[in-house]
């Protein structure tokens, strides 16, 4: 068996991977947040396993809590990532589990203390992710360490209570504007080009580009009509200007049209160079998506009106009707030459 | 064998893929994106290859146009999806590759046509990405076909000028606040929430989160320092509502502390259901996450100091400052116990 | 430290996952593809840290062979997988090294031995890849360990060099449409070898072949059976020739055998340069894979007969045959001696 355990118990568990480009920004650093996956992968693995050790409900543990974390040492693309993940605390309905992770180069064998980390997790039921299930308690080395882990969930307990409170008093984000307008359903993503975006000559290739485009163009389309929608169609794409490795792409999408059963999104794309600050932000892509929504047994379904405010809104109102005229025109003109 | 060629001859592929759990949305359908990716996938390589079949400067297919594409069947998880991409015209300096997407059911045996797409390449030098190299020419089967490629790319070449003319004359992207103030910096993402992302329950695991976090965090960081950087801590974070899959998360960083050599960055996390309207958006999670900026032997460097404007970046940033000092007040207690 | 070792060797490595929703086919089977590459990344550390444990060169252990492989137990979405190896053998320039995998339920916490598997390495160095260092010794509990060892050493040895031998005279066959036949289910797909797909000296790692090999054989064996399938088996593979990052991969896969509960497939992996056409189109890898087909309770259904059409066809059926008939003849005096 893989898992070195103490006889009878199952609070403990490491995981380890090589750390790989994809892992990493374009200098060799691993992005913490590959070290903060990594560290509640163990931490989920080893409660969930310890909290289905006694009879009951079977249940799946849920993160609650993550105490503050330093990141004491870089870790770089080829080293090894240890993740080792250990119970430390139990109280009726929740558990501390510390993780450690020490990266390893093979080559060298140096290695070092790359994070440390407390995590609180409880168990939700698989029946009812809103029942709380009860947590096994786990033996103590010495009383003191039971005593120990007693002030920090105390502490712990406080803590999430107070940011409870201030998190549902804080006023909820930025009021959206009316629906149905295009403001309402205005979305933007941000994506930092990773080495697996790229071609040999380090710049983005061209499909990796239209994913992000139409992964806009649907969340605007979603949040347009609540519905399940798909792509019906891309209007023609030029590509002016390459994106390089490591540049941040914002990707923009809009409503600029909808008719009975289809909405049109332009889709911006703008990159910017995060090292080579000289270069600014410049606009690498624009496109116009159309997207159609769909009922359960995928026939169109209508789609809302859009509400339009502003001349600038209706300027690109009636382009987006001329372009869905004219493509309707040239599908029945092509459906007359077949017959 | 995958790769038809005539004899000798290099302008034919194909290539074919399972759709997996991630290339979908909730109910199944493939997001178009995922099968315009894999469109240009299959039209660089055979371009690509076509372009290294003569003497002379080793040279990548970069894309430079794609034709209006109409998604014509909605594809499934499950299904293989058949890319076909084939040369039909060449110019001294560019390519068209028509690509044909089927996608079937391998458990039916069904087919059905999901995709046509054309797309337009020009051959960059591996040495000098600049410098675009010629086109082998490829043979026509009738002088026909070789008079509609013709008219197809003088009508490209046509709309790419009008379009390059138009890019460049559109105003660039709203004008950026004034750089190292908060406004500069602030970036947020949104994320649709996939199955690989969620437990067996379908909410989104804590690693997950975090890592998105992370993402925001560290282009707010590289944003304001034009720098390598990297995580240094994570403050405590709570977890104190769920995320579903199908919904979107839009995950959002600003600076609001700067010290000598550190960036505090605040991550805010909102969910919001894409189908159940009626639940809203919320705060799902909340942290500050410190960066530090490096230099090439991965030491600190100075960080700019942080532009303040009006009340509430001031009391965000006296906040920080507060939870700065208290941080490192204790770091030199810790320091002076262990000696 | 994280990894559990005998005092001052490093000849034994732990890793785990969670297995999601995109690691397997749509009634939650993991593929056999994903427990190869998990395999191979486990058997890739441990060599590599042993290879690097004297002074000299710094060097990567490459994948150059995997012995027959058998899948025990299907492994499913939300188990975690975990995965030991250890080195067994060494001679001067290769060494063996064991893996097993466990399948947890962190539910039920049911584990089953999932697989079992052998691979052979070889360290080459980082300044020349083509220079392989020599392999530190390792100490062996017994004198019959050590010889045991020897023996599989040499096995080994002959089978490589005989498939060596014989590896570059297959040609495909063309595809046929009639359902049954070896050309109707005949499959290929192509991959564009990206950064995350390589080691440091940038050449893909041999688990990422063997999952895309694996992902090509069952496509196959689903077109030609029509039901859930999963894999059974991994015929001995030999990692003759290197494959560099920027190649294109095409792995093609067909029908050889059919019993009445299994297919054979085999699946070839080709290499090419996209932009050094000279170097030609190579034969990197080729294996046989054994699927068979299940029923909802995960109990094996039976597989319609192979239609075969032609002098080769045939041929390579009843090697298959020989295979098929010498693998069942070991299993049951492998049986008769455990009794």
């Amino acid at each position: 068996m893989s898992v070195t355990r103490a006889p009878g118990t199952a609070s403990s568990l490491q995981l380890c991977r090589i750390m790989r480009p994809d892992d990493a920004n374009i200098v060799g650093n691993v992005h913490g947040g590959i070290i903060l996956k990594m560290i509640e992968e163990a931490g989920c693995i080893v409660s969930t396993r310890h909290c289905n050790t006694q009879n009951g409900d079977r249940c799946l543990a849920a993160l609650v809590r993550v105490e503050k974390t330093e990141f004491l040492y870089p870790v770089f693309i080829g080293e090894v990532a240890h993740v080792t993940a250990d119970i430390t605390y139990t109280s009726k309905h929740s558990l501390e589990v510390q993780v450690k992770v020490m990266a390893e180069n093979i080559l060298t064998g140096a290695k070092k203390l790359a994070n440390k980390a407390a995590l609180w997790y409880v168990p939700c039921s698989l029946q009812n992710v809103d029942k709380i299930t009860e947590v096994p308690p786990i033996k103590y080395a010495s009383e003191e360490k039971e005593e120990e882990g007693r002030k920090r969930y105390e502490a712990q307990k406080m803590e999430r209570l107070e940011t409870k409170a201030k998190i549902e008093e804080v006023v909820p984000p930025p009021p959206s504007p009316e629906q149905h307008t295009v403001g309402f359903s205005q979305s933007s993503l941000i994506h930092l080009v990773g080495p697996s975006d790229c071609t040999l000559h380090d710049y983005v290739h061209g499909g990796v580009t239209m994913k992000l485009m139409d992964e806009v163009a649907g969340i605007v389309a979603a949040r347009h009509c609540n519905t399940n929608i798909v792509t019906a169609s891309v209007d023609a794409i030029n590509f002016h200007r390459k994106i390089k490795k490591g540049c941040v792409v914002t990707v923009t999408g809009r409503l600029t049209f909808v008719s009975n059963k289809s909405m049109e999104i332009e889709v911006l794309v703008d990159a910017s160079s995060l090292v080579q600050e000289d270069k600014g932000k410049y606009r690498a892509v624009s496109a116009f998506f159309t997207f159609i929504s769909l009922d359960k047994e995928n026939k169109p379904l209508p789609v809302p009106p859009l509400k339009i405010d502003g001349e600038e809104e209706q300027r690109r109102f009636e382009e987006g009707k001329a372009r869905y005229l004219q493509s309707k025109a040239k599908r029945l003109a092509d459906k007359d030459r077949q017959q």
